[in-house]
């Protein structure tokens, strides 16, 4: 029940760590949207391991096969199959593992879920699994950027205690972010970011980050004002990928501090449309869009898999110390970029739809 | 399709601020289970109008009418319909408000969704839908005390820039949280966050807050894997509540600043089952319980509603003073606390159901 | 889980035979419909048991109440929530019936399935849970009739063996069907009907049924390719009524008689559109509506609840003799017209909803 | 959204008729149920293409592979993604078929709804859709045989106007059906009915006919009261399937030709259990099963493919003559026995997950 998001733009994710194959299955997907891998492979090429000095050293293609939904280059209306090889790794990395429940993985309670879990690596919570999230959400951009012109762009705000400083939101570019392999677009914070990760790779140790994201040209409309608020589903959407633990939008927990005469956004005119002369709300009134750039932050834990020697228990309680082995990101804040974004086109390419469908009804 | 939460123990809300009633039908709820309106009401009062110098001076019973699903005091497993009347009020307080969008309210972007608005208070953005979730996550609760013994306990942590002292998470109970009007259960921090909002209030602002929440006693194995993460979910629910702005589960954005070898939660011996020496993951692991307190934050600015004058623009773009009338709570945190509460048991409700399936089957 | 039928256009059903009251939300209806209480009491009046000699002599009003969703008489596109009460009279006529459960009635199964049931009647199998549907179905009428013209008439075509003539399906209006208490608009097979209906009354006996529906006016390409084409939702809506026992559509089972050469409907030019020259297949093509008429039939068995002496067997096994009291429908067919209409629309709306996004994003 | 089936036990199926591949992706299947390909491939084989003289003569193996939630023979939990490659047969055949709606195919429909169609074959309407059906179904099916041992058999009842004789639908086996390849069990109707499909392809026509499915072992309590009452699904799973124009529970449309007195099916000591003396009610009572054998029957209409000339007309309404090439199938009705089996099982491995659920917590 949980491998399925969006409510008519719809994504159901398949695969584990250690299968045949991962993918999704796209379905609410409108007819007529010219698509082929080429619009979906970078963002899984961003989203690959490997790539630089400061993520992990496993290398994995991850090339992407469109197996059913288009025709000649175009959408049919009909679900959209995605695919991509596993290269199998299973024995070597994993074998001792398995009573032992690794601190702060999913091991356990998995275990505790399902009587059974994957003999190795991350079974479901495998970070693998986001490559569906990520071949689909390109699917979602493409339609997002054609209807709309939307444009959604995220970066490495922090790096353990390290901030970037404000960028502009208003025009930050892909490009300018992926100029520094820690994908943070200030280059003096990015430099000390990637002497952070460096360091605590090198202590056999990990370290934590700050993804923010902004979407742009969003138009006022989207989301719904009771449960499928356009910032809870977001919400949903980030918490729902591996290590996070907080989301914000807009003023977020700076917000609560605030009083109201400081934190209300005036509207103005700004062209043809109303606009806000603030944006503490982060582009959301009342759980729909305003038109303002959507503004988000999301919050990752240092990976639990270190090399360092940890002090915990097996399965029977008995006190055993764990040495992890394998090739881990120190870091998960560069590769989580393309996810981030991923999962902020999935939820708008769904409110996209469904509000497309109120506008012909108030028509 | 935004009035319903939840896959399996599902609540569906209706009402606006101001029609004849607000109420919810929760179906999926077990039979057999004791439930009379007195379950519900107690949590209905806690989140009442009126209850406090500090919050909003309308007057509202919100008595609650149990319509159907029950028999005798027993759940029967069929639909409950639960029902509170709304005192009508609509002619004289929003009357002039119609074409000038408020700033930061729901107005302008409910018009710009639905071509329509309810000509006054907040329609389906109105605090009043609340009083259907807080109904349904009274018997949501009822449940997860009877078969679990389940607790739940939110508490402000935050008013403006006055944080209380940590709790203890294991003991805190209601009454204690209670004793001050400001829902704070430390009484020193309590009285300066009543100042700060009667200041607020004095002076025609509002002040923003955060509300901490734990959940005791949630046996290891509630959540899915991906898309349905307990923490996802929670996040969903929390944000889909009015005026928030963000969320974290246990580390939360502290956790993005630490290292792998200190945020990790090693495995110690809790009696017969396995346990975490620390809990940095709020509970959750993978997205699953892991029999730990689940420990959280929600963030909620101040609210829009103020008394102060506001430069801003009619729906025309014609710059314009606003200046509210009516009564408006200057901070909402204090009756947030229950409806926090709700949101919890709400998600943890369905989690039960669904996870007793998957018992069943593994079983 | 069962309570919600629809994916957009979504109703959500409450409340058995003997609660406070029974009703539905209804939740997906565009904002701007011209609605109010008038539009959906009359298809009420017409399922109201009372209403003529051969239906059940019990009386009740069955007034319905709008409680939220309109203002002014218009959509504000939230949840529309309707409610009816239910008059209490729970004691007299069931007392004796909880040990025994009743041949072809739900209480075995409900028992076996909740380990409870509703003291008296016939809880959720009640005919009066289709009190709601028949509500929320008058609404989607009021949008298919607004958007689209759409018109929907269904009929008696069979009692027991009295099979009516064929009917000119392209002008029958509810009036015609009106003009005899039995609901069939052939005069000289409505007399027969009642007569039999009657004469299986007067023996204690009960008699099945056959209605008939026809709906005019869709336009082509409504439903869904797969599991969601148009006769499959049509099939479940009906299905899902109490005592039904089987569906057609166009040519149903005599289609299954025939040749292709026969069966196939050749298109012609229908003014500005494509039309078929026969309609074999009842208006859908691959689950998709084609522009033609929507017929078909659906199979009503004889009421359980008979006077007659039943030989069966109580909870325990023990041979006994069931003798029914009560006031009850010897026949349901009558009755059962407004409530395949209401179904009818509750699919077509949904399906209307749905393909308005479509026709969006396709234009 | 139309390619999702089931709410907790869910098939998402995609592919076309000539796409790269078509495919399943199941989720909510429990934990460790073992599982392999050799579970899925002979219902696969049984719907194949090719197998007879009086199928179509298309050759394609159809053969499945698992992708993902299985390790070491046993299910995971996780969802079990499944794919069998299409052979690429594009050009030839459909070329100048794309401005000649075909009479009776979704051609038409296709367009009107989404403004394109695939270039050649059925698109989403194509039977090949009805593999990851198939594959999915088999899935259910060692499900419902592990947990409960559900045996689900379905077999020719009709051909045109050829009738079967009544079967033992306490004792009938798969392979009694298979030694006709008509999947007749009846050897001399098997007969007839060859020689009829044989008389329909020879003059280049085709013939409808109707399919049986009995389900036997499944225990009283799966369904839903409301909605999603078993016949209910049911009945949108067969009508989900192409060509399909009806379909009946126990009596059926006979029922509603009955008396109460006659149809009502009172209850006896079966064993330790209560079952029925008749079974009117084909295993169904109010939506719920009541543990007597489910019966139902599928009227499926001739294939609207056929070599005779047709006149019809052209997209722009110009009188055409169509005659159509290629090799399809004259009768569908053999090769739909195993497809309706999927369906039933689909249904029914649902509701048995949906119940394990319910029998945990009224326990």
């Amino acid at each position: 029940m949980s491998s399925t998001f969006g409510r008519v733009f719809r994504v159901t994710t398949f695969g584990e760590s250690h299968c045949r194959a991962v993918g999704a299955v796209l379905d609410g997907c409108p007819a007529r949207l010219p698509l082929t891998a080429a619009d979906i492979q970078p963002q899984l090429d961003r989203r690959r391991p490997g790539q630089s000095g400061i993520a992990t050293q496993r290398r994995e293609a991850d090339s992407v096969t469109i197996l059913s939904g288009t025709e000649d280059g175009l959408t049919l209306g009909s679900p959209i199959g995605l695919y991509v090889a596993n290269r199998d790794q299973k024995p070597e990395d994993y074998a001792d593992m398995v009573a032992i429940p690794r601190p702060s993985h999913a091991d356990y309670t998995t275990l505790m879920k399902y009587g059974v879990k994957a003999s190795s690596g991350g079974g479901r919570s495998s970070a693998r699994e986001t490559i569906g999230r990520v071949a689909a959400g390109a699917v979602a951009e493409k339609l997002l950027r054609t209807w709309h012109g939307v444009e959604i762009v995220a970066w490495v705000g922090s790096v353990g205690d390290i901030d970037a400083p404000a960028v502009d939101t208003q025009t930050l570019t892909r490009d300018e972010v992926d100029r520094d392999i820690v994908r943070c677009p200030d280059a003096a914070a990015a430099a000390r970011m990637v002497a952070a990760v460096e360091t605590a790779r090198d202590r056999g140790d990990s370290i934590g980050g700050i993804v923010h994201c902004v979407c742009r040209n969003v138009p006022a409309g989207w989301g719904e004002p009771v449960f499928d608020k356009l910032e809870a589903c977001l919400a949903q959407a980030m918490l729902s990928l591996p290590a996070t633990k907080g989301f914000e939008i807009g003023s977020g927990f700076a917000g609560a501090r605030m009083h109201g005469s400081v934190h209300n956004d005036p509207f103005c005119l700004k062209g043809d449309r109303l606009g806000t002369v603030t944006n503490h709300s982060g582009g959301v009134q009342g759980g729909i869009s305003n038109g303002e750039p959507i503004l988000m932050r999301v919050a990752f834990k240092p990976p639990a898999t270190i090399a360092l020697p940890q002090a915990t228990v097996d399965c029977d309680g008995r006190p055993v110390t764990l040495e992890a082995r394998g090739r881990h990101d120190p870091c998960v804040v560069p590769r989580a970029v393309p996810i981030v974004e991923a999962m902020a086109a999935l939820v708008l390419a769904d409110m996209a739809v469904r509000q497309r469908r109120m506008m012909a009804e108030t028509a």
